[in-house]
């Protein structure tokens, strides 16, 4: 299949065009690298080094024997997203091309308008472009298990059969996102369905969970074909963040008591299902949903096995509890459904502490930069739009 | 109460502003004449004739004896909005600065982007800079009952309580909307609703059904007090387009067979009503959303009443049904809640012939404004995007 990936120098973006390249996929893409600017606005790095998109073409040149299409250029730019769809004439297109960060949204207006900006209108320009010149391709849109927030009830895939006053109708499911960022991908849900609706487009929504992960076997052994890795409070999401603290002997840092339940996968298995999604389109005006996730973990258990898998390998890791930054409750009930994938064949990886190991061993190998930008290790972004850093809870270190 | 009035120069605004004044209230808005311009641009103009802001304002110091504090400027230029607000330091902010048009919502690519990207962007910027400069006021945001579309069983004001596999929750109601200009409304409600849970801000989301009607009392004789009436097919809508057909003796464009059922108002309930409003503000944190609407009406129902008030005030009115632009349904459950506002003292007017009376009275001196554009009173802006006028349907002229 021809699968066009938006957002294909980030995190998810880099690593798919791997994975579907070498199942046999043409792949194409976009990026702006505004992923690298964010980052560095955070005054971070990534934790493994990544290497410029023309030495990242080459090495995808020389590993895969075939050329990636590639072309800078934004989304919110719709001559050029529509003239790259027009010409590629993709069977899917992935949509990874989000800022993807909580924190960020949050920080002040300048980066709230932003994000709502950027993630809707862009969106809103792939549906248009994929009306006007490809209206058959598939669209597999990154939506975020966020979007739901932590109702009291279980949690469906994206709509649910219910009855109300002796009256019974099939109905999305509500939406109650906790940050502008989580907003955004709500609005794009909502686009999207409409857009399915009226104009006979595909599309799956993925609710995906948090991912975590340094690596698929895919990349191999050549440094150019690894993905970043970010620790800041911004883009460095629970998993990633606590190997990166582990290895450089800081505490992991646990926002309030640790007892938010989120869904989490690692990386690897997040192609495995974005795959899976791009096989298996929908019909013509169909619009689903899918929850993408491997299995629910509190952070403090999450925390908890990092703490194990460094013993693993050799580290000694101490975890802390900090006032939460956010506006979140600490203890909710949560339970998402998660069969649609499953359905189509998901299997998922399940040993999270394997995937640890792996993390830890490769981030040992780049402590340095990890080193250098320790100061930016704990939170200072605010839910209620000021900037001060997160103090130390009384209940206080776990003993190592 | 001092009042801040986003948009005051439209159809709404302009009326409230007076209504607001003659109640003891304290006025204060800003506009930059957009609805002017989309007008225009729709190659139509106010059915009755408007005036200029200057005049407008020359006209309302003379009647109240007071002035209306305005400024010219865009709620996209956050400084702009902020700085406003602080200044005048409002109690309670309504915010009715939207682009408010389905159709023009669906045209292109260009007024998708551009709708989306004013509401969602404006209403964003209204929450950060009351978070920022009055965050004690009241916002008003007039959203639309449209939101919900029609889903298959009843519409509760906002939230609804249900049971989904043995466990309860209140939830927000599920949205369904149907045009890139409606999700814009959703879009908000989800921001609004999570700045108030956030940062405490406190807000009345209205979901407005159709508003019909050429003045209100307090407007007097003196035409400079008059709001706008539009009649094109993006922004006149359902009742004050038949009026302005009915008096050049033009049949009632009704989309498809007419049985689309909504909400509808006379102007000086929505005056009303927005006023209870403002002066009933909720809780701080509290984000309550209220159904705003007189009666649910199909749209043949008032294109007959139409024709019955035409009787009364000797136009003989045909009706004609042409193929439907929109994808909506023709037939369609529809028992929306309206009960919030009842309890807060909302006295509906339920005279809706006396109201298109008066309507029609107040057109007939204008036949001419509507005459030289009725090339325009059949719609082409069709929701696959395309641009066709729609053709007479087999069931044809009723008779007159």
């Amino acid at each position: 299949m021809r699968v066009f990936i938006a957002g294909i120098d980030g995190y998810l973006g880099w690593a798919l065009a791997q994975y579907l390249t070498a199942r046999g996929h043409e792949v194409a893409g976009n990026d702006t690298y505004l992923r690298r600017q964010w980052v560095a606005e955070m005054e971070s790095v990534s934790a493994l080094p990544i290497f410029s998109m023309e030495e990242r073409l080459e090495a995808f040149h020389e590993r895969w024997n075939k050329a990636l299409i590639f072309r800078e250029g934004d989304l919110l730019d719709y001559e050029f997203t529509r003239g790259f769809l027009e010409e590629f004439q993709p069977d899917a297109v992935v949509h990874l091309a989000e800022m993807p960060s909580a924190p960020y949204s949050m920080m002040d207006q300048k980066h709230s308008v932003f994000t709502q900006h950027n993630n809707v209108i862009g969106s809103l320009n792939i549906l248009w472009a994929m009306k006007e010149v490809c209206p058959n391709a598939h669209l597999v849109k990154l939506g975020t298990m966020g979007e739901y927030g932590t109702p009291n009830i279980d949690i469906p895939e994206g709509f649910f059969e219910i009855e109300y006053r002796g009256r019974k109708d099939r109905l999305p499911f509500p939406r109650q996102a906790n940050s502008f960022y989580h907003w955004s991908k709500v609005h794009d849900s909502g686009n999207t369905m409409f857009a399915c609706r009226i104009w006979g487009l595909r599309s799956t929504d993925i609710m995906q969970g948090v991912v975590f992960g340094t690596q698929i076997d895919e990349m191999g052994d050549d440094p150019r074909l690894r993905s970043r890795l970010d620790f800041d409070q911004c883009f460095g999401t629970a998993v990633n963040r606590f190997c990166c603290q582990a290895v450089i002997d800081h505490p992991l840092t646990i926002y309030g008591r640790g007892g938010q339940t989120r869904g989490f996968l690692p990386l690897r298995d997040s192609m495995q299902c974005l795959t899976i999604a791009v096989e298996n389109p929908p019909e013509a005006g169909e619009y689903r949903v899918f929850n993408q996730f491997e299995e629910c973990y509190t952070v403090e258990e999450l925390a908890l096995k990092v703490q194990e898998a460094g013993k693993d390998v050799g580290l000694n890791v101490g975890i802390q509890y900090y006032d939460n930054p956010r506006a979140e409750r600490d203890e909710h009930y949560y339970n998402p459904d998660r069969e649609n994938l499953i359905k189509l064949g998901y299997q998922p990886h399940h040993d999270v502490l394997a995937e640890m190991r792996i993390m830890l061993r490769d981030l040992m190998g780049h402590k340095e930069r990890i080193l250098a930008h320790q100061q930016i290790l704990v939170p200072d972004i605010r839910w209620d739009g000021s900037r001060r850093k997160s103090g130390l809870l009384a209940r206080d270190v776990v003993a190592k």
